[in-house]
């Protein structure tokens, strides 16, 4: 199918991409522009984060660029399997949480018994996932330009050459922005029906799981969908084989976030691992056995969850071309995106961690300018990061402890403050809901500044509660530029806002010998 | 009562407030240092957000400084009557919104056609309030080492001298910080049991309102309160002498916000007046008469709400000192915050509007430089705002219209995009859960940058959706020191960010013509 020229709508887009994906149709979508007669400057294989957005940087350049993905949209696993997902499980996390906080209360219905259902959530998702996708390719047809092969699966003739069905593409450089798939790991009974991974759950969840659910992994993904289990109303165990959150390096905020997921129910297992996963006749999970420090305990359930973190999608193109790889199976790039072979690029998810959106989009442009003759380089560094638990957690800079080791006079700033009463007060109320601030204190959320005394240079933010994380990207980027707290106290603050920052500085800021606070 | 010395814990300051609250009581508890011999600097009457910053700052200066309020806490009437009772409100709102599009979809409960409680609402946020009080008393005493007089009722000898019950006390400036309270229009029926302002809402509400309210007003109270009773399920009918809403400059932006509350079934009466309210034999509200261009309409209602603006609480220390005033009663003062009579200044909502935060506090911090011999000057501009409905509508800058009378080259990017199929389209998904972007899809927020394409800088941005106002405080910050869309596309985004202004930008940057977008 030719679009080039057709205006299609979004709504049209969205039945295109229904329409081809229950269908699982192999007929391409072909968006080329038959009047253009430069060779491409690139092609993108993958138009997800990282190729996407470095196809418009291209383009916006004044080059000629074309993608080919896989699927019949652009914007890659992101809005199909990955974050869209799982922001909107946790969106119903939080949402479950407060329910059962208020469980009879004022208008809300009786839930603290009660268990929901996993399956017609993901259901939901499944039904609705179209939408950013119809946005997305008219964004990238109708207002970017963009050129593009969609539901292809490309075959690499050389660095050159790329052909879909019949159809051959001739390009200057080939830039792999293949993106990345979970882990699956080798242990025994990970195949039965029942165990599940971030991808493989929005797609072949097909039963209601039982009462408990069992997640292995510690990090970002485990704790995500943990909370969401546990959340539904199940027992979720979640057993890691280090510690549990440890991205998260400010000891005492991580503390709270965990304290806040034991509030919720949630049990944790570290230092330990999932030793065997037992199956039924029929197949189906049973039970797991999980070795700890005390020995081998069991656990029965039908639902297992793996959290263990991503694998490149880097097999298929490495049969083709002799490409360097590291140990895990990364595409190796230099600081300019540039693979082992001339004129073969990778970016995004495929060339390895921090496997995040700011890092894949920011690997695209920077390919994009290289290619385009604008000497560029990047690599991830000081960036704001955030995940969800039942709350947002969002951390940019130093831990505390980190700071200490590093500055002489370092000042903390938070909410609530140390006080006798601990954290059962009722501010900062920073927390999805005002309401949790009048019936159950403690869970008001969790502010914390890093400052050098010196310099009065903001060094690290910390912020467990709900609201700040668009405020987290600007506010890294100012940290970045030396952000102090007169400069914090000198702002106008958005009354109530989520985080105290700009209050508490300016509490203090004519001190010039300020205290912790 | 002296508590200078003893450590209130934050849990002893709650239950002092409480009891002193329903008790009447009008024992003064005095928080001062008998051994600091020193003059005092300055009397903070009032230790509201104006009062209580301003306070802070000087006493972080190196000054000493007495607080004297009427309330037995600090913090004034924001957390006990204004904004944290608005946002709960509001927050209520935003979530019973959520509820009724879910109504019987999920693990949602069927809400179409209920009605929720605000009598049951108020009580639990009246029994709640005394949290943020306790926290702001504990920091001020323990934290911020502050001097103050609760729960009393001052005298004025003159402007060096304050007096409290038997005890007087001496300052070298005074520092009024008494605040605004909602203003009272005399028309026919204001008087009757059943009509309320923000302020005797909180207060005074003992009965549960029929199924239609009435609100007066179309600015920023009228709106957050009228959309929080509509959220409860109630016919809510505005009344507005003019047009609704007119603080929300860009057009787009403010059509986007009326429909959203339109479809939510708020019923708007522009450039209408409320003639009359009618009574019952009880003295209860039964109707209210109102004037639009089509001549006199009758709106059967128990539930009549003002939200007409602030007036000064400048009369009572008006009697004593002959202060100069505007026609509205606030109290003029210079960009020292200096007022008519030498070493007398005033700050926060007494001085005028804008009736926000960041402005009673810097203004209060500003009369402490002054005092503390800092010339210090301070007049708000260009400053962030916002506002709810159901949702939160963010904003800074210029609008669109703004802007091009002042900009050759304006530039516009904006998600939902310009497109043939309107505002019904699954993106930004900028809203408080994921869930509405599969559910309906027009109800997923909206968002606009404005920019001169000439010097590629931000000249406005605009948000209705939710979780970008913590965000905004930043990016008004950086808009003012000249942020460009290529400083934006350079940052780090957390994704899924509430608002998209970085991907946007990101999108276009390598164009040095950029697009619309």
């Amino acid at each position: 199918m030719d679009v080039w020229g057709d205006c299609f709508t979004i709504a049209k887009w969205q039945q295109y991409v229904a329409e081809t994906l229950e269908s699982a149709g192999s007929t391409p979508v072909f968006n080329i522009n038959p009047k253009d007669v430069r060779e491409f400057d690139a092609i993108f294989l993958g138009g997800g984060a990282a190729g996407r957005f470095g196809a418009a940087y291209l383009r916006a350049l004044g080059g000629r660029v074309l993608i080919i993905d896989r699927w019949p949209f652009l914007g890659g696993s992101c809005p199909h399997q990955a974050c869209v997902p799982h922001h909107l499980f946790s969106d119903c996390a939080a949402q479950l949480m407060l329910e059962r906080t208020f469980s009879g209360q004022l208008w809300f219905q009786q839930s603290k018994d009660k268990t929901v259902s996993i399956k017609s959530i993901i259901e939901f998702f499944r039904r609705g996932r179209v939408g950013p996708h119809a946005v997305m390719n008219y964004q990238s047809k109708e207002q970017l330009g963009l050129e593009f092969v969609l539901n292809a699966q490309p075959a690499i003739i050389d660095v050159h050459t790329v052909q879909v069905g019949d159809r051959q593409f001739h390009a200057k450089n080939l830039v792999l922005a293949l993106g990345a798939k979970p882990l699956e790991p080798g242990m025994p009974g990970s195949q039965l029906k029942g165990v599940f991974n971030s991808q493989t759950l929005v797609e072949n969840l097909d039963f209601e799981p039982g009462n408990t659910a069992v997640v292995i992994g510690g990090g970002k993904s485990a704790l995500e969908y943990g909370c969401f289990f546990n959340a539904t109303g199940r027992r979720t165990l979640v057993v890691a084989r280090h510690q549990i959150m440890p991205m998260l390096k400010d000891a005492e905020s991580r503390a709270y976030a965990i304290l806040m997921m034991q509030e919720q129910g949630m049990e944790f297992l570290e230092n330990a691992e999932v030793m065997e996963i037992q199956g039924d006749a029929q197949g189906r999970v049973r039970s797991v056995s999980i070795k700890t420090s005390e020995g081998i305990t069991h656990v029965d359930t039908d639902f297992v969850f793996m959290g263990l973190g991503e694998l490149a999608n880097s097999e298929q193109i490495t049969q083709t071309l002799d490409l360097q790889k590291d140990d895990k199976g990364f595409i190796k790039v230099n600081r300019r995106m540039q693979t082992s072979i001339p004129h073969v690029y990778a970016v995004g998810d495929v060339t390895g961690p921090p496997m995040e959106m700011f890092k894949a989009r920011k690997e695209g442009v920077c390919a994009a300018k290289n290619i385009m003759g604008q000497t560029s380089e990047y690599k991830a560094a000081d960036y704001p990061d955030f995940m969800h638990t039942h709350y947002e957690v969002c951390w940019l800079g130093l831990s505390e402890e980190e700071a200490r080791q590093r500055y002489a006079n370092v000042k903390v700033m938070k909410l609530p403050p140390d006080n006798p009463n601990g954290l059962d007060v009722g501010l900062p109320a920073g927390d999805r809901m005002m309401l949790y601030l009048m019936a159950k204190p403690r869970m008001s959320g969790f502010q914390k500044l890093i400052i050098d005394g010196d310099t009065r240079k903001i060094l690290g933010a910390f912020h467990i509660g709900y609201g700040a994380k668009d405020g987290f990207q600007y506010l890294n980027y100012l940290v970045k530029k030396g952000l102090t707290i007169d400069d914090l106290a000198d702002m106008d603050e958005l009354f109530i806002s989520p985080s105290y920052f700009i209050q508490l500085c300016r509490l203090r800021a004519g001190d010039p010998h300020f205290n912790d606070m």
